[in-house]
């Protein structure tokens, strides 16, 4: 009897820069991941660093997602915004269709949606927007997958609407026993040992589980890791996670 | 021997609002239009307008433009700006997708580009920005028409690209012997009588030309005709071009 | 023994167009207040607005105000934003400082700061935030009042740091038996009918109190009555509010 | 007899990020430069890189001076807008205004105005436009000083309405016979060599002219030199700059 490979979508984050300014380190992170989320204006993101973004994401072959978010440039969508459910669906509509169009026009597709920064955050819980996100999906046709947290509200709001949901985890970030990430705001919240971090990766990979703070093991389904590239460390533990899987045979390949 | 009837679009901007703020009468003239240009965030607009025009527009069969534009919401898009080309190719590649998009949640679908205010007016001339749109009319899929003034360079990139160009008409602008308009600056550019109006409507609807500032003619093959209704008075004027026009036979429908 | 006139201030938000979009009758609320709020960049206006407000409020002797707000132009400061207090006091400054530029162009002054729409309301509660524009107001030279609602955490802590502040008061809303306005998703919430309004306005003017929804009097001890000025009916309500104050001997003047 | 040591002042741009973004070292530009030109909200700059700029500049003791500019983000201001003079104006007002009341709460003043960008190079030739940024100038009160180029059209404007101007100079820019730059655009507009661009500064300081591309001499009565600090080459050029400047006996202290 043989079991097949594990199999891991590691994503990341990139486009995030506006006109003139630029963030992150899109080149090393395209080397790395299978999932590239671009930012489609609403966080950071236009015309040019879509099109940059798409391009080279499609000479990779790595798949992507529309990084939609709170219109909020000035705090970079990071903050929670409570915009009405009916806003937020033409919103996300609209970010979505831009990035689509400039995707068609470097001969790759949108496979996904990943909401960004507080948005993502707020989907955890707040019924409404959860349910505005869901609407703008269906209404984009409903083959686009949603990236969410495991236990958010959204996965079973996109779930009853036949939405395809791609389950996220995190390497680096510690998880409570309830299954949730710990506070930025607490000690330990991030991890930054490589070993620790390549550790946590391979378990989820492999056993769909993390060890919490407290110890136990809490299940983690997730189909796709996300990695940061916003600093040169983060670069660094990005490549060591990706080199760790790997030695350890499990197969990277985009979640959606 | 039996002569079709003459053809006409009739097309206005709609949607040019923006969050709580509105203009214009967009259900007067959707009464009346064949084809409605909808802002799509650079002049004008944002999710929730475009959703309401293509929703009406949808339910009146009426077709749809997106009215691209500078990135310019404090100038309505009506000031001239030097932008790279390339710049401009991927903001009208954005502001159509997001248009796009919300058109087909509403059902219907973008069927041209016309380009708004300044930048109208700039593609008359500017081999740059000419190029750049007809560049993102192609990285669209070469499907879309492109509205244009008459001897406008543009016009003739469009062509040589194998993009279909429809020409745009004035009834209420007094024309130049060389067929470009009166600038507004000067006395008599804009027409006001009702009857001169509707009589310069029907000579382009119905032999492709019009009298000039000089009393002579000159060629007009419009096949659209732009209707203001930006205030009272301009609504109740295309009300009266449109009577004038059905009353003499010309049958109007979306010319893309 | 006589007894002094009762004094009242009225004030309305002006200037709240952007660009070539407008709203509200300016011209017919600035016959009517002693106070003008002008918006100053973050839920509404820019430099043509600001002037406009400042020129026609010195004009008839009109108090001016900073309306500071959210960064927020598409949702007109309308919706709570979580932004960090840090954050929110530099904003404060720099929407203060580009209207008192202007006010001083235009030979007047800016007075006080009234906190517009989301941020208003959330500074009744919101230590972070109260905290936020309270140090603003001391970093703006501590001279500026704060107009507030009567019970609002940032009324405490203006006090605390020696910032004057003016207490609000609606006329045309009901108030529940805490001094806090019913809710607007509530029946009743919005009082219509011209006597009942005028008839609050007197009993805060006169009585610093008003009749609560349940019948019991509560302490209203407001310097400042806020008009609405958006509709039609607004502005006849506010000039029927005037005339009734009017018409009881009280005194309208500037409150700060 | 003894002759004055020769005075420059050193100007950098500087808190030109926005948001989470940023751009250029302005920590080290700070140790160079007795002039500091804050970026407020036109191409770049928001409350709080103006809080940071002004404070880190004031314990400093350097000089501030507005960097006005179109308001572009998105082209962080280097596209020519052509944007009506009143508006210009208007909006000049409300940047200088932002940073005027930032910099008091940081303890120190805006004591110039720098426009930005295109429309500096705007100033050169276009009458209405320099017209607008004269009018704001007085209107502000008729104190602050202008940095300008020589030749350019605002300087005469400037001067016949009693507006101090501080005339600026390029050290790493080749000058053209008529005293105007070598377009960015031909070979050579760009000085990267210290040494020659150390002697361009040290003729400007004691000569008060620099040679042209053709050889001959080119007066250039500049106060003032701007050093660019975008790229880690530059910051090393200007810091070669500032030390032959100093070496030479040159005194560097703000012009304004």
């Amino acid at each position: 009897m043989t079991t097949a490979a594990p199999v891991l979508d590691l994503n990341a984050d990139l486009g995030e820069g506006f006109g003139d300014w630029s963030m992150g380190d899109d080149a090393a992170m395209l080397e790395m991941v299978t999932t590239a989320n671009v930012a489609c204006g609403g966080h950071a993101g236009d015309g040019g660093t879509m099109r940059a973004a798409a391009r080279e994401a499609a000479a990779r072959d790595v798949a992507l997602t529309a990084h939609v978010a709170y219109p909020d440039l000035s705090g970079f969508g990071r903050r929670f915004l409570d915009i009405a459910p009916a806003d937020l669906t033409d919103l996300v509509i609209v970010q979505v269709g831009g990035l689509q169009a400039m995707a068609a026009a470097e001969g790759t597709t949108v496979r996904g949606v990943k909401p960004h920064g507080a948005l993502y955050n707020a989907l955890a819980r707040h019924e409404g927007q959860a349910g505005a996100v869901v609407r703008a999906l269906r209404e984009l046709g409903g083959q686009l997958s949603l990236v969410a947290a495991p236990g958010a509200v959204v996965v079973d709001r996109a779930r009853e609407a036949g939405i395809d949901v791609v389950l996220e985890g995190f390497a680096d970030r510690a998880y409570l026993p309830d299954g949730t990430l710990t506070p930025r705001t607490r000690p330990g919240a991030v991890l930054t040992d490589p070993e620790a971090v390549t550790a946590q990766a391979l378990s989820i990979a492999t056993e769909q589980r993390v060890r919490a703070t407290d110890g136990t093991w809490v299940d983690l389904p997730a189909r796709t890791l996300c990695l940061h590239g916003d600093t040169p460390g983060a670069v660094d533990l990005a490549r060591a996670v990706r080199s760790g899987l790997q030695a350890a045979g499990v197969r990277l390949e985009a979640a959606l």
